[in-house]
């Protein structure tokens, strides 16, 4: 991926894995490939959108055939990262935060959990399935031991800059804070603030 | 909105939320007015792109000014029927429900959770925050009274699709589901899978 442009925005990327969970839906029903007409209707997107967003990172179609559905799979994966598997720290073992771990089992293509941090004795020495929670002075330590990509916030917002910035420290470049509260980073981190409001929001048009 | 056409995609809707947020931002910051090109920039979207949105439901800009801040604000909550108050019931009270109802005094903009199911007799009876747990028993003759327009499903993935069909049956038609499993639904019935799986997928492309 050194050949790609900055100029690739976050809306592309986050459609990314929109298209890759229904070619993976196709490959499980057999279908070999599809034209970025069909996957507009199914979709409900424009197919030109579909065709210009993956034409970003190749030339995955061919006019007349379409997207070999295996191909343009391994393709998405390769641009995403996710042909290896990416581990994943979760801050704060409250309500949300089992909630995520027992979901856990439910993340595919190589995300996993593998390790939570609290500051509370009680919880700090126990489990969540096998995820072992640590205390939050571990981080640095257990970050780079577990060699773990990406962090969870779910604390509650006062505590969450705290545990952002030490996530930071440690080496993490790319978090998902759930703190409903607005987090300072330095720019070299990709910081997406998880939003339950936009989608009840997105939601109420259509009552 | 007897006028607006079929045709508008979900992908549209969606942004709406997004937009909405920025332009509250330019209005806390005493902003008044505000062109395509700035939504773009700060948004990581094409100008095009938010004056075509946005050009479904209306003429709402004007050529060399922009948008008026407010006026568009208030436009969107319409679109959005967001200019009242929108009772939401949550359905599983275990901990994903739980922290959906914690936050619930962060959901702006009239939406709000006003009850509580689930069928669990330790459960049943006691009350998170201001909120009530009643037995799903209770789901439609609730929905009814508190008139109730919108359901948050988190139980468990095997009782989904009973969970659902009840919030159907007691009239509720937008729905927002947190199990990981496919539901069917009738056509006349909005169903999302919200999935954390594609948030933490498109976040690994920054790794």
């Amino acid at each position: 991926m050194q050949s790609k442009t900055p100029k690739i925005s976050e809306a592309v990327v986050r459609r990314l894995p929109i298209y890759l969970r229904y070619l993976q839906h196709l490959f499980d029903m057999n279908i070999r490939t599809v034209s970025s007409h069909e996957l507009g209707q199914k979709l409900d997107m424009n197919p030109a959108q579909i065709r210009k967003d993956l034409a970003y990172f190749g030339e995955f179609g061919r006019k007349g055939i379409g997207y070999e559905v295996i191909y343009l799979i391994e393709k998405i994966k390769q641009i995403l990262k996710l042909d290896r598997t990416i581990r994943v720290a979760l801050v704060g073992a409250g309500h949300l935060g089992i909630a995520i771990s027992n979901y856990n089992q439910y993340l595919k293509e190589n995300l996993t959990i593998t390790a939570i941090f609290d500051t509370d004795p009680k919880k700090v020495g126990t489990s969540i399935g096998a995820m072992n929670i640590y205390h939050l002075d571990e981080l640095s330590a257990i970050v780079a031991k577990q060699e773990i990509e990406m962090g969870i916030i779910t604390v509650p917002a006062f505590a969450a800059q705290e545990v952002v910035n030490k996530l930071v420290a440690a080496g993490v470049r790319t978090i998902l804070n759930f703190a409903p509260v607005t987090l300072k980073v330095p720019a070299n981190v990709h910081l997406r603030n998880a939003d339950l409001t936009t989608e009840l929001q997105s939601l109420a048009y259509y009552l």
